[in-house]
């Protein structure tokens, strides 16, 4: 199977690295989120660790801080989403309550319309449709740094959030991995107003 | 990668099949479903035709009539599917119309309850994500033989259409492959009711 989604499911730390390398090289960066990989795609994203997945790196876990501010800001960079929920959901749940359905839709279509930001997301989908260990690293990962933060934010019951959810993850799959159409060429406002009234249901009603 | 649905890209006519064999044998209904993968997967769903399937099985068109009403019948026999939707969708339609949105999830999650049932459907969803020709064919499937059909029946806008489908396709994957909870273990009559009245806004809104 092809993925953009390298080694979730696989591989130890390759021997022979050479020790003494400098702290803060780029190498260093890439290894921490090799390792970080690893330590995501075997114990989940609810257990994994800063320090577990330093240890896994070799590294101190201060030198892993100072790389990644968060467990969620690792995940993002390990996986090459597009963006840190925990930097972009207060800004976007923060705005005028009776426009927060349009608002989500709105920002999910226009970060999925830039290729090179939908790809590794999609690419994690695909991945997680077909391979155990992603899918529960994916669920976790939305579940707890998503959705959760959006529910509590809001004061929307686990159900309701799930089912806006599934609105609109299912419109991102329906648009560029089916690819219906007219949904898949029609603009990014059009859908808005189709959609943002569902998602305001689901998330204010 | 594995996947429940055989064949969606693959294959000629395997050589050496015995001459003479009986019309109406097992082995005959057998080897006219292989070779309507073979066509699904290679023209598509609109473009195959019951000719083009005869000729690729090396058997009479009258035979293929025989064992299968319609190309939505030899589409749903081939791929395994849990039901045809020329038999189900109408039954589903003709209820009373302010409550159609309700009964279409209903439906869904009744049937998709059933591993047996549900099981093959999702193995075409895991092989679409993958592959481009199962991508084109389930596409032209379910946009000519689901959609169209209650687009048709309801005077549904494709747009909207479209928007009802990604709703409840959403609600089945993250329900039975990415399995959030609680919307993994929820009853359908709960889901029912807070997914109905959205259906039931796109579809009759």
């Amino acid at each position: 199977m092809t993925t953009e989604v390298p080694e979730v499911s696989g591989g130890r730390r390759r021997p022979g690295r050479r020790p003494g390398r400098r702290p803060g090289s780029a190498d260093t960066r890439g290894e921490i989120l090799a390792a970080a990989r690893r330590v995501f795609a075997e114990k989940g994203f609810d257990k994994a660790t800063i320090r577990g997945i330093a240890r896994e790196a070799g590294v101190d876990p201060a030198l892993v801080h100072h790389y990644f501010d968060s467990k969620e800001g690792m995940f993002v960079a390990a996986m090459r989403l597009p963006m840190d929920p925990s930097e972009v959901l207060p800004l976007i749940l923060s705005g005028p309550r009776e426009e927060v359905g349009e608002r989500l839709v709105r920002f999910i279509l226009t970060i999925t319309a830039d290729p090179a930001a939908r790809e590794p997301l999609l690419g994690l989908v695909r991945t997680a449709m077909v391979n155990e260990q992603a899918v529960g690293m994916v669920r976790e990962f939305f579940t707890t740094a998503v959705l959760g933060r959006v529910a509590e934010a809001l004061d929307v019951p686990p159900l309701r959030m799930q089912a806006a959810f599934a609105q609109l993850f299912g419109v991102v799959m329906t648009r560029y991995i089916l690819r219906f159409e007219p949904l898949a060429s029609a603009d990014v406002e059009e859908i808005v107003a189709l959609v943002g009234p569902t998602m305001q249901r689901y998330l204010a009603g």
